[in-house]
């Protein structure tokens, strides 16, 4: 249970984090999670809050609360007396200051927004703006207002809102305006010729991050980019945990959607203002997610993805407007939503397989999303097969004991020197906080590479250690009850602990890139193919621009038998698509058509999932004590 | 100015009916008029509450207030005493009671909503119910839901809020129910077979009265009936004054709208209850009202309609939804709101092409709604063309000095007896409280007949008279400074006054009659025609019905060359037509089509307009003293 304190309600109570001495002044008994993302820091919450991951550890300056037992047993003696509390643990009674680590705020985590290359498109916009001079109503000439502008423009479906407006529009144009059309669906009548501003913005909205960009839906050019953290992380780091929080009630459905939606808004308007462009011209939304960010943003129950036999609600494209969802761009603006290809394979690799062309090779081709889970499309013999693993957030830093995202202080890569230790780099060569994904798959090659961690992912002790440099098999340790390797010393890192990698986060690693290996392994062989007639492996996804390819085969997250040269990283796929669909009607098309003829696979279905599976888990054979290219 | 009282506010006061003992607490300083209605009495307001008609005199019988200065120049001495006073003047200073006839209460009035002749039809309404058992979702059949419906019953539009329910209501219906379709737009998943339970709901929105129907539009038959006064005649009583009151602001829009809304709403709730069948199973609403009526029920900006050149907003049908109009029957109600042909050529008449079917009639047609305005549409070879003309609402009793509308107490036929003196009807045989449009029109013919008033519209003086019996000659009377008729002394009539036909009321008449010949005259000269050559005249509207054909010729309604045989009294055409759109997809394109087709003629850009107005403003040569048939 949180600590809910018992001294008398006070109006309000100050929260000042430090150093940026921002503060927040919120309700008697806000939960500390909620004042911290008040004042604009998003916890990770990868438990969703119960206490268990120790993951929103904050430091308290001043006005630290008393420990709770969970805390006692969870945090050591001297920390806890300088201050050290799980935020999730506690509700405000008090004025409260905290000392946060910068990168844990919003904006400054790199998340990635760029695609390898820039796919190149034909710029025609399922919302297109017309301009047209009528003539004005004359005795003699009464036609109605609608009339008048449907003759000028053939029939049109308007909503009441807009037909209320439409007398008084008209007339402020002297009727000589730009009329601004989905389809048949005027968005709006616009006086004067404003065909030069048209605006569009596609969202990718991950388990994780946020990226969105802003075009000039004229010429296609980016005009702004914006990412965030996805502020649902409170409500647990996987898509299940959030599951089954918006399934409690509609209250809490509602509220894991607004604090997205509000994010999202936030992204937007900060591209407009960086764009020196009104919100209201944008009159096309594009957004693309796995399924069950897409049902959260919609408002959609997500209970039944969390359910045997894990059903989706809408599958194909939805098609909304931004009133409908609550943007903040042009109230008609048009909304598109990127189909999904079932409960675990969803819009954003919909948006992959647009921007990347997957389906158009002659060769087999895989592409592979290494995001919060692990999704895989195959295109063989003009078919597409996909499927989704149970791959887990590992490479993301979350589940592993001193994991962490990809930002400032995150340990990014990992290698030996020629003295046989460790050679570190961080982001922004800040001092250490942790290990980012690419560093783990670094770590676990070399581990592996090196005979320290076995193929069963067993980390062996000094003693049974054959070739492994000295230097490195003095970094073998026991903590917390458990083997582990000591990756930086408490010294080198910026909060004083000890940066390990544990036995139990070596099984992590292992059960992640095994579920992807085995998921690829079952899709080539229902088509008949194998991993060495894949023509090109592309992997998209914010880890997957950071790994090196060697260090991502030795660890078996895709089998060996591919030829290292065949993989291509390609970055923010999903954005790449969404911006695709942004700025053309017929990419939109194409999505909804891509997502229809792709198979979906439910793996566990598979009558050799269980043997495949159960193999994977094994961290493929291969050479060992060499030094990493 | 409306009497503001200064006595210090307390929280409510109440207001009591008399002899119904109906109650309503309203807060300190409620308008009189707002009172009346919350407690269920609709006063008349021709002049918009200005305090100069005289209509909403009210019997103050306990806590009557001061009159106010215009009262004392309106009111004589002894029925301020008595506690008369005007219900547009003042506002609740304290508790009152009220003694109201019960004619002015709603729901008393015969209001219209008969047709001549029921039209048939082929029932195949543009909402449709579609029984559909799906195959549950299985491992190896995960089909998102919507996918798996549109695979049962093609593409759908399915709005947000339906999508966010969609999988809840598949589950609940075990994947066998009945979706509601209105095209392509999906209404509603029911559970289980619900085909038998299909309604619809027309509605005529007159200026005056509002008519509903509900109907089963599975069968096409009547399920009840509903009638009210149209709560907008406080705001005025011609389309004109509630224009001007709409326009004021975008508040005064939103009230005007409302209160008729509010009454729609109940005629729904009542009709529904009558036919013990739930609001929700209503998936149409279609509405049917003049140019104003529709723009005021849909929120939309009439201003235009009162200005040259009195431009509409729409024109064509406003298709929306019961939700985005805030109807209480299914919220996704397919809600068709009638094309109109000009600014005063409404959906009523529309209605009325629809249920007469006059535009397929071989010989030239006339039909003429006779409401609160007067409109007329010529069928000649192959051509539809309407009019509206300046009638003003004489017919329907206002504007007249002791006219009223046809409900209990009204004076509904008069003629001539062997004595020579007045024969009077009155509705329910209650005693004489006014004269309705039948009436005035009877009289104004008996008057023409006896050579009582002159072509010139002259009420003579007795002396004058040649041929009048001596009963009818002893009627002429000096009232108000001006000739007057006396229809009724006052020691006959039900509250003790008399009843008078003023000089000002025969030319009331005189202009309401003149401008609809004026206007048939101008249409058939046009179309190339003479009133000898039209086949059918079909009247319609409320008054319609009661009045007498040579009467109406008499005093020039109609051109007196049109055969009486081929006048033929339609009743409520409007509801008949909105009937038939309720119930078949083919009328309501019909409808859209007749509107698109008939051409509308702004009688004042007629080049004969003036000289055929002055000289329709005489009244016809005809027989004099020819006792009534």
């Amino acid at each position: 249970m949180r600590s809910i304190s018992s001294s008398p309600p006070s109006s309000r109570h100050t929260l000042t984090l430090e150093p940026s001495g921002r503060t927040a002044a919120v309700p008697h008994g806000t939960w500390l999670v909620d004042a911290l993302v008040s004042a604009g820091v998003v916890p990770d919450l990868p438990c969703g809050g119960e206490g268990t991951c120790g993951k929103c550890r904050v430091h308290c300056t001043d006005g630290a609360p008393q420990p709770t037992a969970e805390e006692r047993a969870a945090i050591d003696a001297a920390e806890l007396a300088r201050g050290i509390r799980l935020a999730c643990r506690h509700h405000l009674d008090g004025d409260l200051t905290v000392s946060v680590a910068e990168a844990t705020s919003p904006g400054t985590a790199p998340i990635l927004s760029r695609f390898a290359e820039a796919p190149a498109t034909t710029v025609q916009p399922a919302v297109e703006k017309r301009y047209a001079e009528l003539a004005p109503p004359t005795r003699g000439d009464e036609r109605a207002d609608l009339v008048r502008l449907e003759e000028a423009l053939g029939p049109l479906d308007v909503d009441l809102d807009l037909l209320a407006a439409l007398p008084g529009a008209l007339r402020a144009a002297a009727f000589r305006g730009t009329a601004v059309l989905d389809g048949r669906r005027l968005v709006d009548f616009e006086a004067g010729d404003t065909r030069a501003t048209h605006l569009a913005a596609a969202l990718d909205v991950g388990t994780t991050t946020l990226a969105g960009t802003l075009l000039d839906a004229g010429t296609g050019r980016v005009l702004a980019l914006a990412t965030r953290l996805n502020p649902q992380t409170r409500f647990g780091d996987d898509v299940l945990s959030r599951i089954q929080f918006a399934a409690q009630d509609a209250a809490s459905l509602a509220r894991i959607q607004r604090v997205l939606l509000d994010d999202l808004n936030e992204m937007l308007t900060e591209m407009a203002r960086a764009a020196a462009a009104p919100l209201r011209r944008i009159y096309t939304v594009t957004l693309a997610g796995n399924t069950t960010m897409e049902q959260l943003l919609l408002g959609l129950d997500p209970r039944y993805l969390g359910e045997v036999p894990f059903v989706p609600a809408a599958g194909r494209p939805v098609r909304t407007t931004a009133a409908a969802l609550g943007l903040p761009v042009h109230p008609r603006a048009a909304v598109f939503v990127f189909p999904v290809i079932g409960g675990f394979v969803g819009g954003d690799v919909v948006g992959g397989l647009l921007a990347t062309g997957l389906a158009e090779r002659r060769e087999p081709a895989l592409l592979i999303d290494v995001g919060t889970n692990g999704e895989i499309v195959l295109a063989a013999g003009g078919r597409l097969t996909a499927a989704a693993t149970a791959a887990g957030p590992a490479f993301e830093g979350a589940r592993i004991r001193h994991g962490m995202r990809a930002a400032a202080g995150a340990i990014e890569q990992i290698a030996v020197d020629a003295g046989g230790d460790l050679v570190r780099e961080t982001i922004g060569n800040a001092p250490a906080r942790g290990l980012c994904g690419s560093a783990l798959v670094d770590l676990a090659a070399l581990l592996l590479r090196h005979g320290i961690v076995g193929p069963e992912g067993k980390l062996r002790a000094a003693e049974e250690l054959a070739f492994a440099p000295p230097p490195l098999a003095r970094r073998l340790v026991v903590a917390e009850g458990q083997p582990a390797f000591l990756v930086a010393e408490a010294a080198e890192t910026a909060d004083g602990r000890a940066i390990l990698l544990t036995q139990r986060d070596v099984r992590e690693l292992q059960l992640a890139a095994g579920a992807i290996r085995a998921g690829v392994q079952i899709l080539l062989r229902r088509a008949g193919r194998t991993a060495g007639e894949l023509g090109e492996v592309l992997v998209a996804g914010g880890f997957g621009n950071y790994i090196r390819r060697r260090s991502a085969l030795r660890i078996g997250l895709l089998p060996p038998e591919i030829d290292p040269e065949r993989i291509r990283f390609v970055g923010n796929a999903a954005l790449a698509g969404a911006r695709l669909a942004a700025l053309s009607l017929a990419h939109q098309q194409a999505a909804a058509a891509l997502a229809a003829a792709c198979e979906h696979l439910d793996l566990a279905t598979d009558p050799r999932f269980e043997v495949t599976f159960a193999e994977a888990m094994r961290f493929p054979d291969g050479p060992t004590h060499i030094t990493e290219k």
